[in-house]
């Protein structure tokens, strides 16, 4: 069979394991070197096929290749850059197939949520109108969770596991002290939209008579009165309280929290921080000794405390897209299938671009508990098994190994070309 | 030999290894019970012993107390409760002894930082002067690593690993999104008066061209012109900033940064922040997008990446305290005295208390860099060590599984007493 070459891409936030996916699909074209020969990935994600700065994965070691699979970040670079309508903006789509051509890429592989998967099908759909061979092919990632038809996407269990382990080892501090020092711990999670990150904090417990006493959801407008009772119930119940608050909190009227109206010396609104605003409420109306965090990148990196399940899907959705697109499927995304919640089992499946571009998939409410301030049996259920197992990263002098890739650059063929 | 009841108690704030000395006591105790009856912890502290509210530890199992090894937090409860001076106090420490004689503890063991080394000074001259035989034991502990003789503090290479790690792996997330996204990233760190913790970041990288790029250490006068230039300077340099800052960063006036009259939307001071208070200069100066983490008792807690050798020098403390004890030696404290670099190597000798207590060691001038920015080489050669090694948890259903004490009171003997 005719051998072309891949381009793969990483787009919008990184994850602890969006590397294990690029591995997964290095070393699956490297399997199929018969049919794949080069496998080029963009520098800091769709920019990189934009302007051909193109880095070539063949030139790596199959040693800094497999040590992605435990390397955090994205290690070809990422990028926050959406590609507009194709009506509007018909040459950048026009530019990439420009470069794939001059390159000879036939695959495409692109490693991102669901604005990527929307620029995966545009690209896939001009590259047929242009009449350029082109198969192109989603690879989920998102710690948001908020991808449609794939059960999870890659990227949330390790989130969910770090945000799990941290409230579990944060609150028995704060049960430890709180006879006289601190009572109410705040820890703000990642989730502007959704709030599946901080639902996870859940898992630390195994009811709201555990740490964490109660959960802050974007879904669920914040009543302040109501929220503070509940604070001042767990004081008084267990001594302390501990809350995983999203970072999306919102009133009613779709105000975040951190919206409050704070002002920084300078007179500025201060940006961010929902924790230190609650915090402040507990203060006011509560009067107890607090602390906060705001785990921020770190929950997002942690690929220390990464859940295996996973990275092990990271991998498979990486490989799978490759095979997929051996197999001459076009346009469509390895979705993770969920066999059996216990024991836990699992299988990919594909599902076509147009059912996953421009869906996002909310949290259901019926994984809220009826009072919206934790989550339902049927949340736990769900979110339980994405944080099994461990995948410790290779230490050296104490610190996680990370791979170091040579990122040789692909020579240019084409003019320039402006973004 | 006559066989006669022993006291501990954990004093201060947690850390993740606070615990695994617990366990040296315990264990050791159990080793020589022809000489030691029962152990006794303090129910929160030193509080327990005040108001005669005791854990009788021989009631737990074998395994649970091997547990306590990889549990973080105080497990029987700590406090932020500073005896006061044996002048205006007597009753308080007279009711100790009065406690300690009711239950035939001949056997003292405190385990905290400076304030409780001073209390266990001060227990044992009082014993003295009472003509009550007890051995007062000074178990180390503290992450500020701010204890006097003692090479290091049991608690700080655990907070050190968990901060050059999450530096490590935040600073791999940021420079895959710099071409378009966050370009400063800060991570705030505890150390109001040291700026120990700080510095541990510093391992993340192998000098300031790596991350972190710079350190702001409360020893060294904030001087906000030169911070930004520098920030400026590794954005410049390398596309993004990562900064890790103590909390206790402050001007040379000693003004904190974070009394810098932020006020929220009630018009109350904002307290703590001293992340997004550099935050807000850095869009005022320089007007790069940033973020911001605080790790607060997540850094301290966090057992599950906690450094080997800070596991094992917790443990050997609180196990060579006991002997220290049984071999009469009275008002000493287990120190940690390095022996050589590299290889690491260490032993444990004892300390006199009156050496130890009301002296704080600081950070010597020469572990900063003479720009005031970063740690020296000196700096490092002290630091590295601390964070060898791994010591993992044993985890269940994806979580790090923590011990599970009955902790059975004994029956009080004496009248209440009031606090």
């Amino acid at each position: 069979m005719a051998k072309h070459n891949a381009f793969y891409a990483q787009s919008g936030g990184v994850t602890a394991v969006i590397n294990a996916s690029a591995c997964g699909v290095i070393e699956a074209c490297r399997r199929h070197s018969d049919r794949i020969g080069h496998l080029y990935a963009g520098h800091n994600g769709i920019i990189g096929a934009l302007l051909e700065d193109l880095i070539d994965t063949n030139q790596e070691s199959e040693e800094a290749i497999s040590a992605l699979r435990h390397t955090p970040g994205g290690a070809f670079g990422s990028c926050r850059y959406k590609l507009k309508s194709i009506e509007t903006h018909r040459t950048e789509y026009e530019r990439l197939i420009e470069v794939f051509k001059a390159h000879d890429i036939r695959y495409f592989f692109y490693n991102g949520g669901g604005d990527s998967a929307d620029t995966c099908l545009k690209v896939s759909q001009l590259s047929e109108t242009m009449g350029y061979p082109l198969t192109a092919i989603h690879v989920p990632k998102t710690v948001d969770n908020d991808l449609p038809i794939t059960d999870n996407s890659p990227g949330f269990g390790s989130v969910a596991k770090y945000v799990a382990t941290s409230t579990r080892e944060a609150a028995l501090d704060i049960e430890s002290m709180c006879s006289t020092s601190t009572k109410v711990f705040i820890l703000e999670v990642m989730g502007r939209h959704a709030g599946w990150i901080a639902a996870a904090g859940a898992l630390s417990g195994e009811s709201p008579q555990q740490a964490p006493h109660l959960i802050i959801f974007p879904e669920i407008a914040f009543d302040r009165e109501k929220v503070m009772a509940r604070i001042d119930e767990a004081v008084k119940s267990h001594g302390f309280c501990v809350l995983v608050v999203s970072e999306g909190a919102q009133y009613a009227d779709g105000t975040f929290l951190t919206d409050s109206g704070s002002t920084d010396a300078f007179g500025h609104k201060q940006l961010g921080g929902v924790a230190p605003t609650l915090a402040s409420m507990v203060k006011e109306d509560l009067g107890y000794k607090y602390h906060w965090a705001v785990a921020d990148y770190l929950q997002r990196a942690a690929r220390h405390i990464a859940s295996k399940t996973d990275v092990d899907q990271a991998y498979a959705v990486g490989e799978a897209a490759v095979e997929l697109a051996l197999a001459g499927q076009n346009s469509m995304m390895p979705a993770i299938k969920r066999v059996s919640d216990t024991p836990y089992e699992w299988k990919i499946e594909p599902a076509p671009l147009s059912e996953i571009a421009n869906h996002e998939k909310f949290m259901p409410r019926d994984y809220i508990s009826e009072d919206g301030l934790y989550i339902s049996e049927a949340g736990r259920r769900y979110l339980a098994p994405l944080i099994l197992g461990e995948d410790f990263p290779p230490f050296e002098n104490g610190l996680p190994k990370v791979a170091k890739l040579k990122k040789a650059r692909v020579d240019r063929k084409l003019a320039q070309f402006e973004l």
